[in-house]
């Protein structure tokens, strides 16, 4: 399968299993799981469970092995969305263009679904039968320091403080490297994991996620910038409203498009080391799908 | 040591294990790590960290081993506190007698400071180096199973649901049971999994802590009634002010007190097979702790 025909059949797969996995569930309170649904479910290219899943892919190993880390990192994805969407933080009322989840659900309901996905999300990886009690034990590892305060959440408190100030290069990279990159990072390196790759792999996944991580949010903030509500399906033109300091903002539009190419360029090389198949081939396309892709 | 000894010693030793973890941590956000160390360090009575140390100490091993799933499961105590408390929440000021998270920090750091604390307490769990692998990955999913969906947050939404209705007794510790007993059975089952004890014995373990958790929230319900906040450091009166149905409400007081009672009396059953030692004497001191608290 090619890169897009891949991308699609693994969000479908990812789709299957983590409703399966959500509507499982025996208990707790039915609006707070009709409000995870509403947000784990439906929608999203699922980037972070393709990687996951083709990484293991390029190891030679099943990607069923790491189906239920693709859940979990996904499960982490939606609680940032729903959190990050919240009044008090970016208050933004659409996403994936429906409602919100606090819009939806009220804003009390979206904190708790928020929570339960992060929280919820390590009992899925943990439990992943696919794997051993070791890997499980590494990845919920992975999971929490890629996505806690030394991960997504510090990224996410730097870019808040950062809001109506100026900040050099060097300060916006460590945020994107936290807000974006830890879960990509994340992403390959579960992969990893679930196929048992060596440290080195490991080492080159981690880098190569956090190159392109860079290189998302670079598009992220072209995309921003260039691109209708409708297009995106969620509000645009956010980061000049919020005075934040982005890629295009200091380096133009035109510079920071040149960064992106060049952080895909390294990242293409870090894939030296792996394997070559049908799925490095299709994490090839990936990375340039990042420079063109239009939402 | 006697049971009063043993909580304030045991409240110390978690509160610096804590207090290294947090405080070697390595980048983030400053401001965020400030949020974090509010609310986790300096304060609260630490009752399910005791409980994870001494169920291990009863069962024979050194509660050094069940340490780090203390601090987690205390990181996860903070974080609930933190949303608890925010405006969309329970919207309360104080905490402990001094500002709550958000007042202090804002609603925006306050939110990322719980979700971090969420997160990173299975980071914490995950790497217990007094633990193997396997004992680490059932701590993680345990810790997850009772603090997600299933556990204390459904028990927050059903408790969000049910304000201004009169639930029946039933629906009550049902809720009673997620919200407040999921933490205590986990941390009694801590314990048990740092000490390698039996299936029999985390059972035992786990319904031990559901029936304190039942007895503890009477007693909340009580002192909600009958203490100032100066006396709890926190505020009181609010189960009437938000139409809560409570133990009281359904019951009286005087009958609440005995339904207490009657919890603690079935828990300290559940503890006949474990080991007759000084940590068991203790912990029958705490089912009685529940009963007379003030605070």
């Amino acid at each position: 399968m090619s890169f897009f025909e891949s991308l699609k059949d693994y969000a479908d797969i990812t789709e299957n299993r983590l409703s399966q996995i959500l509507n499982q569930k025996d208990g707790g309170a039915d609006r707070l799981n009709e409000a995870i649904s509403y947000s784990a479910l439906g929608g999203g290219k699922r980037l972070r469970a393709y990687l996951v899943l083709e990484f293991c892919n390029m190891l030679g190993i099943d990607k069923e092995n790491a189906l239920d880390y693709a859940c979990a990192i996904e499960m982490i994805q939606a609680f940032s969305l729903i959190h990050d969407d919240l009044p008090a933080m970016d208050n933004d009322d659409m996403r994936r263009g429906k409602p919100s989840n606090h819009k939806a659900f009220g804003e009390a309901t979206a904190i708790l679904a928020g929570d339960s996905l992060a929280l919820d999300s390590f009992a899925v990886a943990g439990r992943n039968a696919k794997c051993n009690k070791e890997q499980n034990a590494d990845a919920v590892i992975l999971l929490a320091e890629k996505s806690g305060s030394l991960g997504m959440c510090g990224g996410q408190q730097i870019d808040i403080d950062s809001e109506g100030k100026r900040i050099e290069l060097e300060e916006l990279l460590r945020l994107v490297d936290l807000k974006t990159g830890a879960l990509f990072s994340c992403a390959c390196t579960l992969g990893c994991i679930a196929a048992n790759a060596s440290e080195e792999q490991k080492k080159a996944a981690n880098d190569f996620g956090l190159l392109c991580g860079r290189a998302f949010q670079i598009t992220d903030d072209l995309l921003d910038i260039n691109s209708t509500a409708e297009e995106l399906g969620k509000t645009v033109g956010k980061d000049e409203l919020q005075e934040k300091s982005t890629f295009p903002s200091l380096l133009t539009e035109k510079g920071a498009f040149e960064y992106a190419e060049n952080y895909i360029e390294k990242a293409k090389k870090l894939l030296a080391i792996f394997p070559d198949n049908q799925a490095k081939t299709n994490i090839l396309e990936f990375c340039d799908y990042i420079l063109i892709r239009k939402k």
